[in-house]
């Protein structure tokens, strides 16, 4: 079903801002040109506005954020605003400290923007003010389970209407909604939790495909969030059959994006909608 | 003999605090998870107490310091004291500039470290106030044998006297001490020497086994270089085996760490202790 | 032909101290290890002097710059030139942001550089005040061609007579020279393209090369360039061979640097002297 999004995204090459950590960066780079995007990353509050105009969309990422940053990310998401660019927002590790879950909040007050995405932590403290944010990791009681999988997405769509913004909490079940349409999605593996980077590498991905569909934000951030889960279940294959850990696991995931193709996403997708 | 160190590591997932150099974060970030560990990385003055209190461990790295990164380590390094977690630091470069000299210097009197790893030409930087730091490597004439091993040894103790910590000086040979006992550890391979951060893997490493392993700092130091150094013989054999280079053996030690278990290093050890 | 230049790189491990963006800073020191060179980064006002004394050659790059760096930026490029050691310019961007525009121009009037390396945009933005940067990569429409091969070279001398550096401006076909001689160079793959940091490794391998070849600098960033062009061929190669993606691609590029040797680059040369 998402035959359209990725032919969008190969025939735009959608340019995307970052303004992101400093931990990930790179590989958020490298996703960004194995999906079919171009990065470019800018941090300086005296260029943001200049390299956003010529972007196509705009991810700010809260990871290691700093004051100087900070400033950045609002000139760069008001411009982009302006300029009808979607903006997404990784509040990572937000709950884990005041300056995070302040800077969250004056950016959701400044800034529109059209996906969140965060894992169960992250959008439990965005959406109600809670969660025991451990780190830059879900917690393990805020994860989502078949159990608890209405709250959650009750909780999403709360955060829908606070922000304007199609959400997407992601872990082993992800839930990507707009308030009125949720789809639910079960690819991905375990072992993705091993490396550094998938979360702040899926926004990134999520961006892409938001840029070069603007109209049809829902569908883009879920075929993302489809994409890389997908992604993650080959790279485990491919990893088993070489005997070899999470470095390899890196590797192929990263492999996998830069070959994926409609088709065999369409193959592989573990997607419910409501 | 570190089964205990190893299975404690396993059994807590312990979460490190990095305030690190941006060139290798990444590569940090990824051997934590590797080792069972969890990173968290934030440098910002406003957050880095609020961030060590939620770990179990702080990594301070002196490579890419600035003004802001110095502040941010003294501020997390006097609340993890506070709070008895354990501090790592790795004096990157130490003796190359005055400002690292003089940084490291501040944190050793502002700060209680744990344990302090670095190659012998930082060890003698801080110990003796000499060494020719040639950048961030060991200068040759500086490096550790077999004949010069006595007086490293007593080099390496009387910084554990001035320091109170235990203390680690890597290379072709490895020195972990406390003052009182020293383990010499001959694990490794000469190609580790040609990626960038094996170093500060290694210290990332040490604070996880530390971290996890609060009442045995000693051991839990030498488990982790013997742990770095046999990952790197393992991988070796590896880019060997496919006629691999450099980024080969990265990955190769990266799926190591990986996959390490306590019998695997305790068939590997070159270990001597005295 | 490169014979002497490697072996002088073999023979003295040319220390290069790097001011560069946080993007690809790992690929940089790795790729500086990998092709036999040592990295040194250090970007505090502080030590950029201190830090460019010891080593033999400095790398500056605009990726990602802000107000703190290109402060250091011009503090340890003069410093450079006082040491006579080679300075070697990555102009990322320049001219997608009126900052990045103005700190080129600011670097080029306060420091004599050894080596400029862009694509065919940003070169021609320095030289011409025009040219449409398309973020980071070059735009299309200022790619060099067989047919607009004469206009680049007389482009690429223009900016020689104005800086005083040797001009190496890369894509499909790379140029390098010095205002009197031309080396157009046909070596590479396309799918270098769709890896982060291909030129940014590639400007870190010209400044080791020239550091450790200070008397030729036109056939130093010749061979640096045929050397990576050589590399990605092989990679290409190499990712073909196992059905690999773009990781595998950037993985068997560092493997090629770090294996790479006299004969092997003779014989894969695609060289023409004018």
């Amino acid at each position: 079903m998402f035959e359209t999004i990725l032919q969008n995204v190969a025939r735009k090459t959608p340019l995307i801002h970052c303004i992101t950590n400093y931990v990930t960066v790179n590989d958020c780079a490298n996703i960004l040109l194995a999906c079919g995007g171009s990065p470019i990353m800018a941090d300086d509050a005296e260029e943001a506005a200049d390299i956003t105009s010529i972007c196509d969309g705009l991810l700010l990422n809260l990871g290691t954020l700093n004051a100087r940053t900070v400033t950045s990310m609002r000139i760069a998401g008001q411009r982009a605003n302006a300029l009808s660019h979607p903006v997404v927002l990784d509040p990572v590790g937000v709950g884990a400290s005041s300056l995070r879950t302040r800077t969250a909040n004056t950016l959701l007050r400044d800034v529109q923007f059209a996906v969140i995405r965060g894992n169960s932590s992250e959008i439990r403290a965005l959406s109600q003010g809670i969660g025991s944010t451990k780190g830059v990791d879900a917690d393990i009681q805020d994860a989502t389970t078949e159990n608890n999988l209405p709250a959650a997405i009750e909780n999403a769509k709360y955060l829908c209407g606070k922000t304007g913004a199609v959400i997407a909490v992601t872990g082993a079940i992800d839930i990507v909604t707009n308030g009125r349409k949720t789809h639910i999605i079960r690819n991905g593996h375990p072992m993705m939790s091993k490396i550094s980077g998938t979360g702040c590498m899926l926004t990134a991905v999520i961006a892409a495909y938001c840029a070069a569909n603007p109209d049809n934000l829902l569908d883009a951030a879920a075929a993302a969030v489809c994409a890389m889960g997908l992604c993650g279940e080959l790279a485990h294959e491919r990893t088993r059959a070489v005997n070899g850990g999470t470095a390899t696991l890196r590797i192929a995931l990263m492999d996998a994006m830069s070959r994926l193709d409609a088709e065999t996403l369409a193959g592989g997708l573990k997607l419910e909608t409501r």
